[in-house]
């Protein structure tokens, strides 16, 4: 077979392939090495004023319109986990990635890449998770794709859903408008996500399921947003958990964060798992969780607004931005000691959405 | 390991299963399996209006905007080949889909499901033929997602690229549309697609490469609406090729269409392929080919617009649309015989696209 890559002559590949000259695991993993592969692959590739927001989606003028858009594909292992399924996961997943842009979501698009020999229920199984959770997100599932590939190169099935929302007028949600003094707010406790996974990957009994916490969180933004309309920043913190994305925040930001540690809400149960299978919950994927920046003056309102909401009844405040040192996020024990949360680096759980 | 499968009591699967009890390769092919998965399974489950228009895309309205919605996966084995790769594709492909909706691209999305062990530097080919395509197509790469799957459940890398166009006032273009009497254009020689992914495959050698025709088709669909902005129908004949795409429309517009044999375009090396391969270039893939249907008073004065476009050089009308019978495609030869050209059935060409 002749080798028909095209020859781009007088163009050289923009990352240091001699270090990674393949793409590993840990270059999906959300992490040091996904930013690595995004910051210099593709966005010196695609340059464009748009794409170089680096938000959980595009922001877009149309006509009168601005709209988020947004892509993501999934392909968690198990198909099927305590709490939902790879059709939920695709639906929420999206849909929040638009709300995390200060969207309300309108309608969703999906792209199905199934392997040869998947069972017929199975898949039918899927679809109709995929139509609960977005009737329930409220979510319109317009267009869609389907590609077969043979045995063994896929694996059951992977979905890609796209989505479209419209931002309301006034609001004006971005990683960069965190500053100094703003409050960071999480609506739940953290890690449900990815220790459900992996506890039914490692075949883990506990008294109780834990169950992953995918959710659709539109719902939520919008009560957040009619209590004030001036949340600097919205993220949900999925692959690389919470530490990962402050720290995501705090490089496009250009501040500091400081965490206090005694106050991120986390199941004792998710914990004992942690523990037991040696993660640190601050890395490990949220589905339903969101991340809110919001200034001091805000931050009352909002967290009662959260309160008040099925997907919030949980919410804490749990630290603050700070001045500097620009990029670092520091963790505060009880007992006072600190340390710096830097980015996960490598690749702590693969295939977890 | 638990089965975590959800139980839908009282709900069971509409497609036939017992008949099709796994999902076979045909079922991607873009023929009868394909559309038996897509109308008795995704769309009785999906159910709402903009989905039952099962046309390229979705056509919304979002404020005063009226715009074109389209996903679709790529999954084409070789990632490379004569005349373009999957990178092209993904950008093309998606780009044609919005045109085929009479909207004018401006955004895409891409999701890459990578295997792990890609090599970086195909990896950065990919990305920067994508950029080029999205260059030539003049539409913004404004935002992705990228997941990476262990070695040996993937296969290279799967694309999925989302576009969002504007469908401009006074266009409506619908497979509905059809009409008895509509004349059926296409805009240059069938089959060079799928004919020059299976040369590669097959290891054949021909007198000169048999080269991929993947282009974006938008700049010529907006001469030929310049021309005549009431065209019925416009499809881009992928999956399936020429006969599927048009036994589609019939289906779809309740009529019955005669093609003229000699009147449709092919290069004498790709029937020649077609022969020695033992494919019916009629069902073979195109990736830069369009079939416009148009009342035959605008016939004339498309297929000049057409062929003063680098894209439609030899473009040709190649038969009409009839009262009936209804679903109904017709190929009259040379000679005078005739006989029905039926949808695909069964795989003929998999991970073509």
């Amino acid at each position: 077979m002749a080798d028909d890559r095209p020859n781009f002559e007088g163009y050289s590949c923009p990352l240091p392939i001699a270090r990674y000259p393949r793409v590993m695991l840990a270059h999906g993993g959300g992490g040091k090495l996904t930013q690595e592969l995004i910051e210099q692959l593709f966005v010196p590739e695609f340059r464009n004023p748009d794409l170089e927001q680096l938000h959980d989606g595009a922001m877009l003028t149309i006509g009168k319109e601005r709209l988020a858009f947004s892509t993501d594909s999934y392909v968690v292992h198990p198909l099927f986990f305590p709490g939902g399924s790879i059709g939920d996961l695709a639906v929420n997943g999206t849909v929040n990635d638009l709300a995390m842009c200060g969207a309300r979501p309108l309608y969703l698009a999906s792209a199905m890449i199934i392997e040869e020999g998947l069972s017929m229920d199975d898949l039918w199984r899927i679809v109709h998770a995929m139509q609960i959770a977005a009737h329930n997100a409220g979510v319109t599932l317009v267009t869609g794709d389907t590609k077969v590939v043979d045995r063994g190169k896929g694996d059951g099935i992977f979905i890609t859903t796209s989505g479209i929302g419209v931002i309301p007028p006034g609001i004006d949600i971005h990683p960069r408008h965190a500053r100094p003094g703003d409050v960071i707010l999480v609506n739940g406790p953290i890690a449900q996500h990815g220790i459900a996974i992996m506890s039914v990957r490692e075949g883990l009994q506990f008294d109780t399921t834990i169950t992953s916490d995918t959710a659709a969180l539109s719902g939520l933004v919008e009560a957040m947003l009619a209590a004030a309309p001036g949340i600097h920043v919205l993220r949900d913190p999925t692959r690389g958990g919470l530490a990962s994305t402050l720290n995501e925040i705090a490089g496009q930001a250009g501040v500091g964060m400081t965490l206090q540690e005694d106050a991120i809400p986390i199941d004792e149960q998710v914990r004992g798992a942690c523990e037991l299978l040696g993660f640190d919950p601050l890395y490990v994927a949220n589905e339903g969780k969101l991340i809110a920046i919001v200034d001091p003056a805000d931050a009352d309102r909002v967290l009662s607004a959260m309160r008040t909401h099925p997907l919030g009844k949980r919410a804490a405040a749990i630290g603050e931005v700070a001045a500097g040192p620009a990029g670092i996020v520091t963790l505060k024990s009880s007992i006072g000691s600190s340390r710096i949360v830097d980015m996960l680096s490598g690749e702590q759980l693969p295939r977890i959405c």
